[in-house]
């Protein structure tokens, strides 16, 4: 987009990639050790298992999504990122040329996965997002992180950044309110079972490649997992219409942090509400009532990010 | 959502291609003494005119749109601003009856605005959003605002927060950064006539109603109109991924200002950002390389509310 990054945003060079001098700036990443489980440790509530042969720290319940990524930054980021196995690409045969349409063929190519074009009818029949520009890729579906591990700081990491969602059923304002929080350091994202969209096409597409990045938890119970983020240290806030202490005196964000987002519309549920260890509200200077929930999150998500500047 | 910026290709803004008036990254802040436009003074360039009977600084030209609004929340806050006439409201037949429906109908019957249900067929055939959510309105197109107009402050207001979108071409992104720049008291927005899209059904959508409170200028030329800005006073900040002050120090924000927004994938563009008396960027903490345009818009607006508040 807009280019709003930071100046001197790092990007990381494309691994393992032969021809990779059109991949940009690409200073030195630091590698992302992202997750240190404590093996074989049991899920909280006892209620989610590790799958046999699942990483330790992870559950494969399928679930979460994420096994259809569509849109140019999405597709390479995954690509990039080289987390999951990407079974297939899928590139509309008559799109214009582009540079990222290039690096996709060229990552894909070097990580050997095979690049299909397909003509207009077939590409629309299997694209679910709205615009998915022309290519689309198969992978493994998102493997899911245990919500204690979520909680534990890392070794040299930042401490605990988590957005917990509470009933957002948009997938272009789940997938934004993702890529806003990728870019503002979060360190995990908690989904509800039910009460939530997961990681649809749409989603990935809007994420634009932070499904890549963010380790997720799906839980069966907003509440009950506020309630043991709280028990294990975490701070959490939730982002309230009616919150008394406005975002800009965010309490304590740079410490263990879990900042919850309410529906679109109807906001907080009653009982998530509840299990905030604080509630804070946007000051709102114009007319409207309210904000869009993808721009309360990259507002409250960036507020975090700054405290830990 | 938004595009790709393409990754870490970097633009260079070609300094010195400029005649003559190129302006750079920040120099120091013009000292504020605007001059008061002189009442029917013609607008620079003298290509705009006042229509015979248009409201005093307006100009009435078709071309910004907002004739067809759709969403609940873009129709109630049509018909609550009162600001324009509202020819119908069409409901969809078999809609499921909810509290905002209800309020449309009741002010829709107190304004004595005809209100039709009509069916599946005739109502996705005119609706042109991909989630219409059952209701669209038919209105007198929003009207022009000449650009000295904005720049100048009302009596008791605020000091004039503009809002300029260079190359904006997703509408779901332009209508989201309307309504983020409106909760943030904006003042008003500039729009290119040629190179972003305008008030689509789309737009007015995202926007929930922000484009009843914004006064909108349709500028020939983006920079022209950056530079007619600066030369009244007006603080031109452009959100840049190169930029050197991160957006966390942007200078000034309580004065005068306009924040210049880049398009989705390719930023602002190089006229435009020679045009700008600062660039500024926020700094990113994870592994993306950018912001969509709409949450670094958020972020830049609401960085002008706080300082002002």
């Amino acid at each position: 987009m807009a280019g709003p990054r930071g100046g001197g945003k790092p990007r990381r060079p494309a691994k393992g990639l032969a021809k990779g001098t059109s991949k940009g700036a690409a200073k030195g990443r630091p590698s992302p050790t992202r997750r240190s489980p404590t093996p074989g440790r049991a899920p909280a509530g006892g209620k989610r298992r590790a799958a046999p042969g699942a990483p330790a720290g992870k559950v494969a319940r399928g679930s979460l999504g994420g096994d259809q990524v569509e849109g140019r930054q999405a597709v390479r980021e995954l690509l990039l990122a080289g987390r999951r196995k990407v079974r297939e690409i899928w590139l509309l045969a008559d799109v214009d040329p582009s540079p990222i349409l290039e690096d996709i063929v060229e990552l894909a190519e070097a990580e050997r996965v095979p690049v299909r074009e397909v003509g207009r009818a077939k590409f629309f029949a299997e694209a679910r997002c709205e615009a998915p520009q022309g290519v689309l890729a198969k992978a493994a579906p998102l493997t899911e992180t245990l919500l204690d591990d979520l909680a534990v700081s890392r070794p040299g990491g930042p401490p605990p950044f988590l957005v917990a969602v509470d009933g957002v059923t948009d997938p272009g304002n789940l997938g934004a309110l993702l890529r806003s929080a990728e870019c503002a350091g979060a360190t995990g994202v908690i989904l509800p079972r039910h009460r939530a969209v997961h990681i649809t096409p749409t989603v990935t597409k809007a994420a634009a490649g932070a499904v890549e990045h963010l380790p997720f938890a799906v839980v069966g119970g907003l509440p009950a997992a506020l309630q043991q983020l709280s028990g294990l240290g975490v701070w959490v806030v939730g982002l309230d219409g009616e919150g008394t202490t406005g975002l800009w005196q965010l309490p304590a964000a740079d410490g263990p942090i879990a900042l919850v987002l309410g529906a679109e519309g109807s906001g907080l549920s009653r009982l998530v509400r509840q299990r905030c260890d604080a509630l804070v509200g946007i000051p709102l200077q114009g007319s409207l009532g309210s904000l869009n929930v993808a721009a309360a999150g990259a507002l409250a998500c960036f507020e975090v990010a700054r405290a830990r500047a």
